[in-house]
């Protein structure tokens, strides 16, 4: 009898944010495999065995989940966020791609979580509201010569850009370049949104223009919304709106 | 005694795909404002009233939920998807920036959904796995010319590219131009994917090479994401799975 592996999001933190699909799986589940910190997030009773891994071995624990799945295990991999967004997804999907065939009729499914972009969206009021970008700003897998690429792309478009994985300790100075290159091409009042922990005890919210910006206010932990050029803050007694029209005048979209 | 609004994203479709504390603050409402057909989808036995509109009066509807709050009414304003991405988020904070002074105070909250995005690529595989843009189609209230300049801009930094409101009756050519305008552009096996319902009795999904794409494969109701120059097609019994992944070689990403 085969098993089956499903990949599913956690959300950004809270419990009410999970959705009953994802609930309902994880109580079915005899293997739960994932990221220590993301494991422990779990509050089901069900006594599914546990496998923890270190944050920075995805394709080992694709390669675990989906052997499970193969020797009949029932699996959960667990991801914070959305499984898709920057997550273990595409790591699983590399794994079946290069593996053995067996792997192509395994039941496999993904279940969406609210991805971090949705979460401090909400938080702050709408960043969103026009065309955006979402870019990793690991450079791990890529170049960095790309994430610059990408982002003078996405300024010279004018798209809102949420970006995910800004800053770790293995990775100390990108943010900071980022912030270079913003201020280089963009206006000094731009608008930028820096999330943390958004809906867990820990959350942090800063909206600040470019020019106060500074590098160590993001982390791991933070997900960054770049504002566009016509991103408004509304201020309020206490935390202040950010919304980005919906509309766009013609006259200065050129 | 003052009221509250709370923007409420209803998922895809699928209940099991709605979060808790947007289930949780339906029961509690006192008045429920949307479309009519998102409206439809709440099966809270709350005797709320039901405030109904059609699709194409998104400002009317956020000043009527405004001062339904400023009223004293406990009032969920309901979109399907997220509530910040091409949904009422923007909206409301559009009528918030416009309104009276009072409406800055009031007691405003944005409970994020599953939007299209999430549940098309995770119905797929993991086609969101790289970097990634989402575009609006609908010219309504945007020049056409930017919806272009920010698809080739989109294509140039090889992103992922999803596409919301791709084609409606009062817009039937504009997704033919993007067809058009990626023929011209990319290359003509570049992989899209057609996700219309998902998580609904009217999910279809289609996977298909760009050479291969009508117009009329879309609809209001589908979302389309184009893979970049990296995707991959894995061949299944059943539907493929596609997947972006998630490393660049530093030599093809000049």
């Amino acid at each position: 009898m085969s098993g089956w592996l499903a990949i599913i999001g956690l959300g950004p933190g809270s419990s009410a944010q999970i959705t009953p699909e994802v609930t309902q799986l994880l109580s079915e589940a005899t293997d739960i495999v994932g990221y220590e910190s993301y494991v422990h997030r779990i509050t089901s009773r069900n006594p599914a065995v546990r496998h923890l891994s270190g944050n920075r071995v995805e394709l080992e624990r694709a390669y675990q989940a989906l052997n499970l799945a193969t020797d009949g295990k029932n699996v959960a991999l667990v991801t914070s966020g959305d499984p898709g967004i920057f997550a273990m997804a595409a790591a699983v999907f590399e794994a079946v791609d290069a593996g053995p065939k067996t792997w192509r009729s395994l039941d496999i499914r993904v279940l969406p979580g609210i991805t971090a972009l949705l979460a401090a969206s909400a938080r702050t009021g709408a960043p969103l509201g026009n065309d955006f970008c979402a870019i990793n700003l690991s450079d791990n897998l890529k170049p960095w010569a790309l994430i610059e690429k990408r982002l003078r792309l996405a300024i010279d478009g004018d798209f809102v850009i949420a970006c995910y994985n800004p800053r770790s300790n293995a990775r100390p100075n990108g943010f900071a370049k980022v912030l270079k290159l913003l201020q280089r091409e963009t206006d000094r009042k731009r608008t930028l949104i820096f999330a943390r922990a958004v809906s867990t005890k820990h959350e942090h919210i800063q909206v600040i223009p470019l020019e106060d910006c500074r590098p160590d206010m993001a982390d791991m932990q933070t997900l960054i919304i770049i504002g566009n050029s016509m991103t408004r803050i509304i201020e309020t007694t206490g935390q202040p709106w950010v919304y980005t029209p919906r509309s766009v005048d013609p006259e200065k979209s050129q």
